[in-house]
């Protein structure tokens, strides 16, 4: 770009999110992050922050004080959980089916601890029973770290039985829950998970940059019994919480990002007027509606159905066809976007989010008229016309 | 908060932002930040980031490949500076003359990096003199780092000098330019400066929450050339070029804010349609005014007249007032955010910003009237009734 050239303010064309997130956000969002900045330490932003607090515990389902949003992206709270938790020479337990598991390895072995990695393949759940093994295997490991919604996958684990393992062995949780919080039932006291994080814009169907965090008893006590120092000073809960749970006396730590937060508030606010479990079954409704039409046109769903994510579709692309030509053309005529296969699934599937405000009848029924017609095109092996009327039985017959 | 009691939507008062930041939003940026969200790989918003990266590439006045905004507050962009330039054993030397040269210190440590202090006093600029003393003294060190603008005392440090230096004893410069960039000269490669970072919600105006970084190719060796993994997977640069400057095969680091980066590219647009120049002029004009108005109320700025910062002004709390009681009224009666003391200057001293949207003549007058009005009722030894005609005369006799 030549600095004597102008550049005009940029318009977004209009789309429809049905990939891996970001989701469609809702104009009521867009609308309360649009209204003016105020002061981070402002008395009505610290009362909207108790707010966001509190709409938080109830969307994780959690009683948990040290429950907040982390000023970044999903991967700024994986950090935080695992930076706060870990010391160098630690020892984490890490379940590994998919990217953001491999991920979670990778941060361990960041805080200088030891990532011992429970593999299993992309597409299927985390095997408890291994976890089990290692847990015996490995008695003096400080972490189990999984991933409750593999995004890069669309598999559901068992987060309730493997918190439970977990527990019994004496060891802390750290799960990733980017994915399923609002999709599908998060229930951080129940299953007694220790540390949770989530993504602002999945299933909450908020603007993309924001993380919540949720950490129990036993993960605030490692943090308070820590020999070493936070790694990080941005994502140190010892002096974040003094912000955000300070009270009146609240600590400066950073400057919070205040219209994403009112983005957050309004989500959070949105989703329990519509009520969690209503939200929940939603997602599921609108899962049985796109897997009719799916299986109508002749695409295979490689997931197990016990372990489907509603909210993320994986969708095996039909042999012979190029993927990555029918997301061009879907994006480009229909502005739909879904998301490609990413690791050991780049080429084979399509991931497909109802995620959100993304969860609707038409979402449904654009995303598989629009398939029908893009691959038929492409001279793919499917049956056409027949999905929409299929997911209608589903949601209306 | 009982789970049971609906959250109504959250609408903040309307503020007028003079304190340290965030500054008063621009309905712009606003708007151009409520535009739909789309995805991070959508096509459309790779152009956007390209755009992004040469307008922050103009406003840094540099030609850095390495130039993007960090996705998180500006603590997380000095933070990015560090982990990614230090490694564990190393010597930096930090400036401090304020909060934030000790927040480098703490980023230094968590590094696991030794800090060698040059210490000023608060109020006061960083020494050139005792900084070149301690390149001599230390000929290892790898990293000189300092604060161009302190936003805690409203004192500005000669980056050019600061960085010369650096650049003949052959150590890299991590320059903190949260406050300055945009409202004063931040001429990155006339410095020579290595490593900057900034905020997007002062002197730019933007919302709070990124944090403009440009590294140059010395910062960029100095990364190619670590022997150990940064600590930090959120804030590895070696991951997140991949992203920001990997052209047409963009790599998924992790999911932008979206909406955020809308708003950032249009308050940057809106600053080059100004012109830097113009920009800088229309902060120390401003700032000529309200010290004018401050001076014929008998309201002193404790900082030297060479070392002011136009866009944060320290003023001194007369004897005898309770400062957070005026800033409490300021901000009941008058809408008007002004900012407290920090640190070695709480309870002395205000915080005053003329930052982006808030350098108006109206923000100076509005602030100069309501303080008169609060301090004379409080019974405050000050003149009465000058000051805006004080300021009148600076902007327009």
């Amino acid at each position: 770009m030549s600095r004597n050239e102008p550049v005009p303010s940029f318009h977004p064309p209009r789309r429809l999110l049905m990939g891996p997130g970001p989701s469609d956000v809702h104009a009521r969002v867009l609308a309360a992050m649009a209204q003016p900045t105020i002061g981070h330490l402002d008395p009505a932003f610290i009362t909207m922050m108790d707010e966001v607090k509190g709409l938080l515990q109830a969307a994780f389902r959690t009683a948990n004080a040290l429950t907040l949003p982390v000023s970044g992206p999903g991967s700024a709270g994986m950090e935080a959980c695992f930076v706060n938790l870990l010391e160098p020479g630690d020892t984490a337990i890490v379940c590994v089916n998919g990217v953001f598991g491999g991920r979670m390895k990778e941060n361990v072995e960041r805080c200088g601890a030891t990532a011992l990695v429970v593999a299993d393949e992309w597409g299927a759940p985390v095997d408890p029973a291994k976890v089990e093994a290692a847990l015996n295997a490995h008695p003096g490991a400080r972490l189990l770290a999984f991933v409750h919604a593999e995004t890069s996958t669309g598999v559901r684990s068992d987060a309730a039985e493997l918190c439970r393992l977990a527990r019994a062995h004496g060891v802390l949780t750290v799960v990733d829950t980017v994915t399923s919080l609002g999709g599908i039932p998060v229930l951080v006291d129940e299953w007694g998970a220790d540390a949770v994080y989530s993504g602002s814009q999945k299933c909450l169907s908020c603007v993309p940059g924001l993380s919540p965090v949720t950490f129990g008893p036993r993960a605030v006590e490692r943090i308070q019994g820590r020999k070493t120092r936070n790694q990080s000073w941005f994502l140190d809960f010892g002096l974040l919480t003094g912000y955000w749970t300070g009270g009146a006396k609240r600590a400066y730590h950073h400057t919070a990002p205040v219209n994403a937060l009112y983005a957050l508030h309004e989500s959070l606010v949105m989703l329990l007027e519509e009520g969690l479990e209503a939200a929940w079954e939603r997602h599921a409704r609108m899962h049985r509606a796109l897997a009719a039409g799916f299986e109508a046109m002749g695409l295979a769903l490689p997931v197990a159905a016990d372990w489907r994510l509603p909210q993320l579709n994986a969708v095996a692309v039909p042999a012979g066809v190029d993927e990555a030509r029918v997301r061009a053309r879907l994006l480009e005529r229909w502005n739909l976007e879904i998301g490609a296969g990413l690791g050991a699934l780049a080429g084979k599937v399509w991931r497909i989010g109802l995620m959100g405000q993304s969860a609707t009848p038409t979402h449904v029924a654009t995303c598989l008229a629009a398939l029908d017609a893009v691959l038929a095109e492409l001279g793919a092996p499917i049956a056409r016309g027949e999905a929409v009327a299929a997911a209608e039985a589903v949601l209306f017959g």
